[in-house]
């Protein structure tokens, strides 16, 4: 056999990384000639709005397809970003594996280090063509013009071109920015999974960014930035302790600089202060001064134990950026305008977790109604940090999530409580991470991984759950409304026939319909003048007997004022929920509880979400009952003194010092 | 912005591939502990599996998988291949993408390279310990013993031990092999998706393996080999010219050590002919003189364009090695015995086709009826290069083209003509390929290749076929003799009861009975004895006229004699098609077709394939009308001369010389 061993042996060789994925490039996702020019335009679209946040300046990108021949087109994509230093510029587009966000633990869209670099490598196997890159770093210089190739033997850039002098340019009105010119093989569609569809929800997404792209036959389509605020810079942080591997930690320990394996603890990590590094470093019976360089594998283990038998804060929130409740509802009715959604659930963005050491957060909002098809299955949106995923459906943990939730509990249909479910909806989902793990560096799909699953499921209940709350109100609404117009109309017929036969004269009818009814009727409204928020609430007593309840309201918690509440609330929480104790009610009486909203754009507040107490929940149309997570307990603790409750006698009732709170978050 | 450009490329750094990793191991699929274990089995099974095969050795493996504590556990993988030389186990073992069959170009397992070092690396990130590997290339010499590590910073190996003398032992009992012992975190499981599973399903498509399998409760598990024979060996060939890409075409052209471009065309490429190189030189308007390392783009363009302009023969077989019909059949037989399936379709087996240059293969299988669960969607089971695929099924191109058959025609039950179907079935999916289009380095699903997917559904709808053919021939047989009985019993009953009424003697029934069932009835029986299968077709004429028909068989080409022939066919094709042209049978009568075949195992035929023709098809019932591509023109052709159809007077009648031909794929 020695000579098959040998003969074996003299096979063996090293494989570049360009060279594996030159031959793996279904891996990268350039699987196809339509996914080619996809991922082309994200790959670059992905880096300019990377570089742009990164530097504090407001996106503004413009991406063209042009065809050159029958399978050839010319993909060129502009930002005003900080452009790239001349000497990098090969590295970074001729070179995969090489990058600035690899090692950083904060949410980008670029982690890899392969992406843009891969593009130029499929550019040049399809046509044979260098990368042509511009890139201008100072308003009053040049700009560096070069051209790039991946040496796939190698990975290492060559530049090949072009001669100085040509390699600088004036850049006329342009401050400072790059611009990437790849010619590839692809095939241009418009269709669902296209360069289009991947800019339109970039742009849901991305409500910050201003985009143009003008596609192969020279029509142009504006994105427009729909909010002129940058998502605040992510920070890098240090790894958070939890889920650490072994391997991690002793890598990290054998790198370190600290003196001892105490500072290692308080340094090197997230959320382990001098308190805590001492307990651990006690509960893994070793000493502070020991050095963590040159602790053993049974030390590391101790280690280890003791740093997963503590409680961590979550990880701060300032390495993530999440999109936010109010402009995921933006994004969502600036870009799905055209279907007139009858109803946009509020958006669920929970609190932050972790998995193997990465912080993660996950967003879900819903879109229901309007011209949504309603006997296929919902449209899912997915996105990890900030990017639309378009392919590998089947493959991702966002949509595993969707299909494990039982959605026939929130009112859309779903054969056996699982899988995909069908309805006129559309699910937004949004994974932010330092680290979102995806299945290949294709970055389609995202990987089960088990905590990620959990958040997401209780995203889109919560979420499912406010759709629900919608579907109801609509529901008992259309129930009762139906039931109250049998009741008006026949009613009176059936009395005046009744007399007629008996002889006598019609008897008095509205006690008898109150109590056939007996239902407590809201009906309420939002508009929207002057800046402000109007809510009206009209509350009409059915019922035969005098009533008495609590009325309860969610606010988005970006208003900054409340005016005009009428009659006073008796609680307003810095979530933005709001109760009322209202007076008595006597029986056919009508009443009126009326707000009105400051600092809120029109599309953030759009329907009241009213629950009601202390009232058989059976007998209100128009208001849920309040869930129990309400905790009305505490509403003892913090209500507002008897003496406030007289009606007030200014024209405007300031609640600033109250709703203060509301903006903290 | 140049400040923040400079600040930015100080960031800018090389990533090494193990680092890489080392951050995102869910995409070589070690994204939780269950799937860990699966995946370091796999990896191992799959290098000892083509190690042994390259060398001509029937493979025996152990695996065995120890607890160490809660989450911990040691795999020992051994195997009878060739070894490995010493120099070569740091690099195999302890560096990513490094290996000896990424560069060829033909069918393994293993292609990347990167496997088994990614699993070495995912132990010691979880446990911090080194692997162990021992390895013997000679019966007399001792066993070589490393213990390795990989360096992630640099994808280098360390080798950490152990201390000569130690780092050779003897292994006794053992010829050559190589073990190979890995600490890693895990969980272990028996469930769908699990160790046992692979092994079970590596077993199918790997007959000739012989697998024993310890589980942590120290169980043992056989996979006997049901065949002794191992696969022919695959060849490398070179690359082949359909859907060759500029780049790939440059890359080759500036490397190639041929004088010229006719030369370079004729030996660096599968397929090209002198010729068929000549015409290819003329149509890109070049000289044949010209070198090819000397060319330009346009020039290089101008050749790809004459290379797509002209045919290609298929490429040769010899570097795939696809299971094949009968061993498929094998393998199914052997490992689903205790489902006790009511029937297996015959395997399809497709001719080789091209996917960018890349040859590839596909087989399907479907088993049905028994005690698989009908009210279920179908089991898929996937294999890539005799791999089985166990998970991301959703992603894979192998469970989209299953999706994208209207399984409808062939009687399961599909909700709309389209997704997994629904009903009593498995079905195996195989592709062969020198190179798999894997989505991810973890190897779990084949991108969506349009050329792949075409091919999958080609063979999915010819299984489905034959599948139809059974149920079909089920179903009007079980239709049929409902309407005999029925008219079997009821007539007479009337017959006497009209008789007694009318006061007239019962008139006889046959004729009338003929005339309403109005049908060939055929009864058929495959039976096995003494080596030989017996075939039995029993035609009944329960028409009111004199039929006459041909009858026409499938019978596997593997078989080695056709004997006993009665009456003696007409013809016998090459593929196992057999074809009789019976003599008139009288209304009411029977006759008999019979025949024995010798040299096939006794699984590999158990159910006839019947068609007829020259008949209306739907007066036959238990044979198929002969479907249009079995070409009877050709029939007459290859007729047999009309002297042979006297009855033959030996008792063995030896077809030898005809069937011959059967064993020439």
């Amino acid at each position: 056999m020695s000579s098959i061993a040998e003969h074996l042996a003299k096979k063996q060789k090293e494989i570049s990384v360009s060279e594996f994925f030159e031959r793996n490039r279904q891996i990268l996702g350039f699987d196809s000639l339509t996914k080619a020019l996809i991922m082309a335009v994200k790959e670059a679209v992905d880096n300019a709005l990377d570089a742009c946040e990164e530097s504090g300046i407001l996106p503004d990108i413009y991406v063209r397809l042009d065809k050159v021949d029958d399978k050839e087109y010319r993909m060129t994509v502009e930002d005003n970003g900080p452009g790239i230093v001349p000497t990098m510029i090969p590295n970074v587009f001729g070179r995969l594996l090489f990058g600035s966000r690899f090692h950083a633990i904060r949410q980008s869209r670029g982690q890899q280090g392969i992406g843009i670099s891969a593009t130029v490598m499929y550019g040049q196997i399809t046509t044979g063509k260098p990368a042509r890159i511009t890139s201008k770093t100072e308003a009053d210089k040049p700009a560096a013009v070069k051209l790039i190739m991946v040496n796939t033997k190698h990975n290492t850039p060559d530049i090949v071109g072009p001669a100085p002098p040509n390699d600088y340019i004036m850049w006329e009105g342009k401050e400072h920015g790059t611009r990437v010119e790849i010619n590839l093989n692809g095939r241009y569609i418009a269709s669902k999974q296209s360069v289009f569809e991947y800019l339109k929800q970039t742009a849901i997404v991305n409500p910050h960014a201003s985009m143009t792209f003008v596609d192969p036959d020279g029509r142009t389509f504006s994105f427009p930035r729909a909010h002129d605020k940058l998502p605040p810079a992510t920070k890098d942080i240090k790894p958070h302790p939890e889920g650490l591997e072994l391997g991690t930690l002793m890598n990290l320990g054998r790198a370190t600089r600290t003196k001892n394996v105490k500072d290692f603890l308080q340094s090197d990590f997230s959320r382990i202060s001098e308190r805590l590094a001492k307990e651990i470093v006690e509960r893994a019976g070793l000493r502070e001064s020991t050095k963590a360089p040159s602790m053993d594998l049974e030390q590391y283990k101790a280690l280890l134990g003791a740093m997963q038998s503590v409680k961590y804060l979550a990880p701060s929130t300032d390495c993530l950026s999440p999109i936010g409740e109010a402009l995921i509802r933006k994004g969502l009715k600036n870009d799905l305008e055209d279907l007139k959604p009858e109803f946009y659930t509020p958006p669920v963005t929970r609190a932050p977790k972790v998995f193997g050491g990465n912080p993660f957060q996950v967003e879900v909002g819903i879109v229901y109604g309007g011209s949504i098809p309603s006997d296929q299955p919902v449209t899912i949106l997915r996105f990890a940090n900030r990017v639309p995923l378009l392919y590998q459906q089947g493959a991702c943990v966002l949509t595993k999530s969707v299909e494990s939730v039982d959605w026939r509990r929130y009112g859309l249909e779903q054969r056996g409580g699982s899988g995909i479910p069908f309805g006129p909806a559309m699910i937004l989902v949004h994974v932010a991470s330092t680290k979102v793990p995806f299945t290949s560096e294709a970055k389609e799909a995202v990987a089960a991984i088990p905590e990620i699953q959990a958040e997401l499921e209780l995203a889109l209940r919560e979420c499912g759950r406010r759709l629900k709350v919608h579907l109801n109100k609509k529901e008992t609404k259309t129930r009762t409304k139906a039931k109250f117009e049998i009741v008006q109309e026949i009613l009176p017929l059936i009395a005046q026939k009744s007399a007629k036969i008996v002889g006598k004269p019609v008897p008095p009818l509205s006690g008898t319909i109150t109590k056939i009814m007996n239902v407590v009727w809201i009906d309420d409204a939002v508009s929207y003048e002057k800046r402000r928020h109007r809510v009206r609430v009209d509350i009409y007593n059915y019922t035969p007997k005098q009533m008495r309840f609590n009325l309860h309201a969610v606010i988005p918690p970006e208003a900054t004022t409340l005016l005009k509440a009428e009659p006073r609330p008796v609680q307003v929480k810095d979530d933005g929920k709001v109760t009322w104790e209202l007076k008595p009610i006597r029986s056919t009486d009508k009443f009126t509880v009326s707000m009105e909203l400051e600092g809120l754009e029109p599309e953030m507040y759009d329907e009241n979400e009213l629950y009601a107490s202390g009232i058989d929940p059976s007998m209100i149309i128009g208001a849920d009952p309040l869930p129990g997570d309400w905790d009305v307990a505490r509403l003892q603790v913090t209500e507002v003194p008897a003496s406030q409750e007289e009606p007030a006698e200014e024209e405007e009732v300031d609640y600033d010092e109250q709703t203060e709170a509301l903006n903290d978050d």
